[in-house]
């Protein structure tokens, strides 16, 4: 049994991965940390994320609880996640760590940590779309050319960029595997008189509405039939789980970097 | 009971409408027309078609069975429909027609012949898309601006315009609805750094693959929530039953020029 | 600005309601309330609600902030909701209920509130839902007999019944529009030697799995096309929306009782 | 290049091989074969499939054809396929066969060609539904049982069995690949009073309705992600491009018996 803690606990993600750890038969939850000015310093961590009381305190200093956990879970901020690294390394408590928006030099510092500790750090922690990448892979090796490949993709309202770094790499899976540049065959909108699609070409088609959390399909077609491959992600609970998986299989290594290709057993 | 005349009877539409007729209830096959030099002039429309023999063998002159039909179901090109205007007009029969690509000037003349008969053309004779059009005004309305909108459509590869005409119709009904000009607040693709959605703006995703005959989706998309208005077409048939339950309405009516909104009830 | 009291504040269903408070421009969130021995009274709704400060503290006691809202939205347990509605309505404050599970005689009680006040219940406070009620009505009447019917519905793997009641509802608004009786007409699964489908049946396919919220496709299929009206709630959000926006109408309207049908202008 | 030989050539299947054949840049069409009593006999193979005049006209007897082509592709009746294949084994001609209803005996006379020709016979012909099996096994080894496993499928309404042979194959490989046995964890519909869903089960949702040529979708569902692997034919097409590319692969094969997994090289 790996004991958690984790930090940003009032936060959506804070929370949900509160509810992952308690939902992981091989991990519990013994520490719950915040902002010390939070006004739910001594609140219950459970009690906070809805799931019912654990008796787990929410507490404002991870200094004082580093003897009570094994791994932190930690999906803040640059700052605060690195103070916490900072902290862990000097105790040699593992950290699985989602937070993003590093500098390069922050970036650094943080992969430092390995050098004393365990740490996974992933772009994406989601088992599914890790797999996904494995799917599209076999399904362009057996397809190959005589298919056309589409990405859709939707996300909500507040997303600022598109097509999504998820949709790319997927792009990047099929046209790697068919030797193609994705650079080259991208294409990211239609409009006017586009003349018949050429094979080469993988398309991307955008939607951005609501609160839909990530939605992925890349398609191959056929004349008369198509294959289809979709991730759907329907809550941060997807990278939650896989941030707690992680976390359960980084308390059995050695020090050093580790990412969810690790996790997964998929190298 | 209509009798209907096919012409191009050896096409894939003109098959298409062979069956279509025999399936609706209310008309019968009596007359399939094809080029006097086709190789299958004598063959048996049912067969060609692939549903069994009818006893109506593929002839190659219109006017020498004008007297066997009471609509002609006609597309082909615009010269052929001209001349089977002319035919038809001539002969007091009544026409429905499907054939695209008229210039101003055999547009012009076409019409004409609905001085003295009647002539039923449509861009799309598809019921459920007539229907659709319906719907996203209705959701629209009740919807309003508290919701994001997006069009997918998917096309085969062989599609030379993007997004489709009924893609580009279905917006503008929406926008209409809304009061929102569709050449201002349409997106027709998302690449880079595009920044949060704004609410106003309507969506186009496009899809070209394989041999999709034609698929459209409205969304209408709030927090927690989506309602999706969706057409497929699967076959040229859409088209061919509508045609047919056109052109047995049309018997029931005096000359005149006519849409598929007349013949759906929905004006 | 309608001032709102969320009770039931650190459920799942009262956090969201919270947001959703402050997402509507036309309501304030001025008062929440949790059981009395809760360790969470105290602390501020907004931050409860991971949405930030609101400078609303969490208390454990109605009658002591009777004076502070104008409607109570309440998602929680019979024998709350009708001690919450008695203190309403002695107080002449209008009430939204979500609750669930009330036997008859709890049933009666609370309708009674109706007499002195502003009461709103429904059986589903999404507008997507309602909306798509009035959808399958209009499509239904189009397509007529034309067509097969078909219900697709998929949630998550607790839900208990099946199909789910909405999935009903939707098969009842088609059946009803159409002269069919569903009882006589519904198919509830496919198995073994089905023979061919029979026109006037409406099946339901149904689906549980992992935490799908609730997604409903009818789809009425001719041979060449497809319409599909489809409805996917993806979090509490889509029904505290409409509580909120319940909440927004009733505080304009005399007392008695009202349904999100009347809220909706759609009776 | 491959010279084929169709048979049933008037056929939807017929029409749709002969214009798969001359799709593929492997094969060329040199013989088109129907009932000798046909209508048809002397038209244009490519005229009667609506794909411009090919040059090669409709026989009616195979024997005076036997040294005209390299590989028959026969997917007719028994009856007939039993004639073919004798003609072709005595003139050491090879075969793909996708007729089926063959009984036990039948069978075996067929199957005894392979003892002096190539013989290649599928129950499904699709490129696209055989590599999803491949994927379906992927996909349960990594995701295992932290899943929730669904197959839906849809056909049309003409179908008479359900599940569809190929969605009950989808779940015996997924039942196989996590140590299920499929006839106990099947769960082909949802009625009434459920209880929550058990993790093993393996449930089937099944539409019938238009003209949908066969979807079939695979849904691993855990809280908060979905993968979804999803094959959908659009037409005859999928299956007569798979016997196509079958009968360019049995050319350089020796004598024997051989299946579509031989062809795609997924065994």
């Amino acid at each position: 049994m790996t004991r958690i803690a984790v930090t940003g606990a009032a936060g959506r993600m804070g929370k949900t991965l509160i509810e992952a750890v308690t939902l992981n038969p091989d991990t519990q939850l013994t520490v719950a940390i915040e902002r010390p000015e939070s006004t739910l310093i001594g609140a219950d961590a459970g009690e906070l994320a809805g799931i019912g009381k654990l008796n787990v305190p929410v507490v404002g200093d991870i200094t004082q609880v580093l003897d009570q956990f094994d791994v932190l879970i930690d999906f803040t901020a640059p700052l605060a996640t690195l103070a916490n690294a900072e902290a862990c390394a000097a105790a040699g408590k593992k950290m699985v760590v989602g937070t993003t928006g590093f500098t390069p030099e922050q970036k650094q510092q943080l992969l430092s940590t390995a050098d004393t500790t365990g740490l996974c750090i992933a772009s994406n922690f989601s088992t599914g779309v890790n797999l996904c990448f494995k799917l599209l892979e076999m399904a362009a090796k057996v397809l190959g050319d005589d298919v056309d490949i589409e990405v859709y993709e939707a996300h909500h309202r507040h997303k600022v960029d598109a097509p999504s770094g998820t949709a790319l790499s997927m792009g990047e899976v099929v046209a790697k595997t068919l030797g193609r540049d994705l650079s080259e065959v991208a294409v990211y909108g239609r409009e006017g008189q586009t003349g018949a699609r050429e094979r080469q070409t993988i398309g991307f088609a955008t939607v951005r509405a609501g609160d839909i959390v990530g939605d992925h399909t890349v398609m191959f077609a056929a004349d008369g039939e198509r294959v289809e491959i979709t991730h759907k992600a329907s809550s941060r609970m997807s990278f939650a789980r896989g941030a707690v998986r992680a976390a359960a299989w980084l308390q059995g290594q050695e020090k050093g970097l580790y990412d969810m290709q690790d996790v997964l057993g998929l190298k």
